[in-house]
């Protein structure tokens, strides 16, 4: 996997050795893996003697606030006024920097570690490898590269990003590699379960309640070949949720025993219909989302529509079933 | 791990080397571990050109329906009248064998694999390795040892057997060697995604609507740090679910954030009252299950309590409230 790049990995390995004042910028709204990985980067440079910066979009969510690396946290205002080196982590282009984007094209050095395909190199430094999982995958290599020692600490860090990238190893971006990874870092003594309850099993009760209301409502059509969820705006409000806390709603739907479509409609706060639609097997709901102008992927797609309710809802299930087989098993 | 026991490795593997029949019996409700290390050993010894016959102890499941090496199931009435080596799998004592324990005592050689602390090292030759988080982790290392090469299939059934009982690699028991193990799993070219999907995402609907349920009626005590669930006898009859099928809403209930304690509430058919405890971080629950006849672990904790269903709840919830820590942040 790095063979064709071997001497960018030490080009950059190099560029960190010797940097002395290093900014460390994860992409907005960071999930495990851009924390992960920044801390991980930021706490093996600390270790080599580096004054470190990591400066966050936001604040950090309670999952993840209780990472190791935390001291290394610096508002914008506080970084160096000059010669530093800023590297940017997790981060598709520079719109991902948010307002942080002056401290990142201001640095004498700019370095752009990132696993997105989407990628736009736009740092003058860009380790860009689109075959790891994580960037917590790049960041195990890269520091393999600078004889930094995997700490515990690092190899939590690390383990989040990796853990919580590939949606803890069952997603199709988990590799031979990424367990490989993985192995080296649980050999450091880091609490697997620990981290694992922390990352993956903790929830909201308004979002569990969210789930148990659409639970409550799913209709199976088509033989239970076709599971239909309905939120409607007056659930959001009685809940107390956001939109966002409906994430997820139409996956659990798609893991019904049987059910080959799932389709979830949710009255947004603009008045629109949000249909989002997941198969399992043989469906492509991208043509069906198409169709009502909409798109995505062969097993994941999504439309916004306009109309009542149950006319757009009736529409929609009428052309899902035009997809789905009528006989046997799928 | 393996460096005491290393003789009694090449023991077995020498045992089933010189075997020509095979007979292999996973334990009664065979769950993932059972099943893919059985068809895993079974293959391996296939390919060796032994006769093998996998006798099950009940119909699969259909989530392990589509496992490799299904082809070597057999009834237990046509399996060898002599010259068999029986091998049970993943199977504590002989109670867990069920009927098929003639199958078993017949043979002319007997093998016991297991990981089970609670083994009783019931055959001839037991390989009983509590270290191993799953029973497909000894078979892995028996392969290695028997020379056999981990085909694609192989790999599929010793990739199901590890990471169900692993819980996809969260629970305390996944080990380095455990990622070491899927990682040499993995660079088969096995589809993890879809096993992933195939073995973790998948549930009933009568489940997901008692789970719905379940959500519908918790309540949070003391400020949110203690949640408690009650399955009322009509539920059950009114979604048409078996008791078993109440198993991990204490864990759905322990996840919600804030939560130090959940407990579940369930009438058995038999007019019991099944009290289930779960705690994240400082409570031991075992101590109140015990004070009310139950027991278990810290963490995780039973009882099962006669009486009316109110009264029994005021009072565990009472007792729970004196473990839970009056201020602050846990």
């Amino acid at each position: 996997m790095m063979k064709p790049k071997i001497d960018l990995w030490e080009k950059i390995a190099k560029i960190l050795i010797e940097a002395k004042k290093v900014i460390i910028l994860p992409h907005v709204d960071a999930d495990g893996d851009a924390l992960g990985s920044s801390f991980a980067l930021g706490l093996a440079l600390y270790d080599k003697g580096k004054e470190v910066k990591i400066v966050l979009g936001e604040d950090m969510g309670k999952v993840y606030s209780s990472l190791p690396g935390r001291h290394l946290i610096s508002k914008p205002e506080n970084t160096f006024p000059d010669g530093a080196t800023a590297v940017a982590i997790d981060t598709g282009d520079t719109e991902r920097l948010g307002s942080r984007v002056s401290l990142f094209n201001n640095a004498d050095v700019t370095v752009n570690i990132d696993h997105h395909i989407t990628n736009t190199d736009f740092a003058q430094n860009n380790l860009v490898i689109t075959e790891c999982s994580a960037a917590g995958e790049i960041i195990f290599h890269l520091l393999k590269k600078m004889d930094s020692e995997i700490t515990r600490d690092i190899a939590e860090c690390l383990y989040i990003a990796i853990s919580t990238d590939t949606g803890g190893f069952r997603y199709s971006n988990t590799t031979a590699d990424t367990f490989f990874i993985a192995a080296r870092l649980a050999s450091k003594g880091i609490d697997i379960a620990e981290i694992s309850k922390r990352v993956f099993e903790t929830i909201t009760l308004q979002k569990l309640r969210l789930r148990a209301e659409a639970v409550n409502n799913l209709e199976l059509v088509a033989g239970g070949k076709v599971a239909v969820v309905t939120l409607r705006r007056s659930l959001f409000e009685k809940l107390g949720t956001r939109d966002e806390e409906a994430d997820g709603i139409v996956n659990i739907a798609r893991t019904i025993e049987g059910v080959e479509v799932s389709v979830l409609f949710t009255e947004t706060a603009t008045g629109k219909i949000k249909v989002n639609f997941r198969s399992n097997d043989y469906v492509d709901v991208s043509e069906i989302a198409s169709y009502f102008s909409g798109g995505g992927h062969v097993r994941a797609a999504g439309s916004t529509m306009e109309g009542k309710l149950e006319t757009v809802r009736e529409a929609v299930v009428a052309r899902i079933l035009e997809y789905v087989r009528d006989t046997g098993e799928k």
